[in-house]
């Protein structure tokens, strides 16, 4: 059971981004956590468009958190950036059919799993998880 | 977020047996699921060596449950068939090094949203989610 990349990565940006006091550089952020600088910049135009950190271009701009750390929660990171909650394969309306389908009793547990693993993490803000003293460790890259 | 394909097919291969009256044939469970035969024959071995299922061979033979569908957890099948619950990169040990390793404070809550995924469906027995009535719905394969 994993997540996909981007989530991963789309939340190590958030705490980068809450650990830094001013705006940081796609470069800087690409390169601090190790990640390529294609997938951080649709990271941050993603994150950007939901209005979640904002981008300026030119001298003294760089990426910043528009929404204040302890109203970001993880779980809203989570949701947005999983393109699907397909569990298993009988979610994917394109899935080949099941035998069970259309009256499957697992599809609702696995929905009420689903929503119990979501649920966690709506309670873990970004702020619970960052404080100021949380800069990552070292540079990857 | 998905599960593995042999944990979904396991806990169908399982939903298929509870509901049968007599041992069924690996060509039978195949067929009906719509399963490679490889795969079915895979998941069997596994069910079987836990002491969920026996397999009988030859004539009279085949497989049916052998701990009953009221003992049966749904969380035991997702947690014996899930390779790992490595959610997020960091969990795997071979991954590359995240720049918040070693004090990460993700990593726990990542951790207990799985808890709370696996304890949901810990509570969700094979006998809730298949009763005698439900057969699969119609042949596949």
């Amino acid at each position: 059971m994993r997540l996909n990349r981007a989530t991963d990565f789309a939340i190590r940006v958030l705490m980068f981004l809450a650990a830094e006091d001013e705006p940081a550089s796609i470069d800087k952020i690409a390169d601090i956590l190790g990640l390529a600088k294609s997938n951080t910049m649709k990271i941050v135009a993603r994150l950007s468009t939901e209005g979640i950190v904002t981008a300026q271009r030119g001298r003294g701009g760089g990426v910043s958190l528009k929404t204040p750390a302890d109203k970001i929660s993880i779980g809203t990171i989570v949701r947005l950036f999983e393109t699907d909650f397909a569990i298993v394969d009988c979610f994917n309306p394109k899935a080949e059919t099941c035998a069970y389908e259309p009256r499957c009793a697992l599809k609702h547990k696995l929905n009420q799993a689903t929503q119990a693993f979501l649920t966690t993490l709506d309670e873990a803000l970004l702020s619970d998880i960052v404080s100021n003293s949380q800069k990552p460790i070292r540079q990857l890259g």
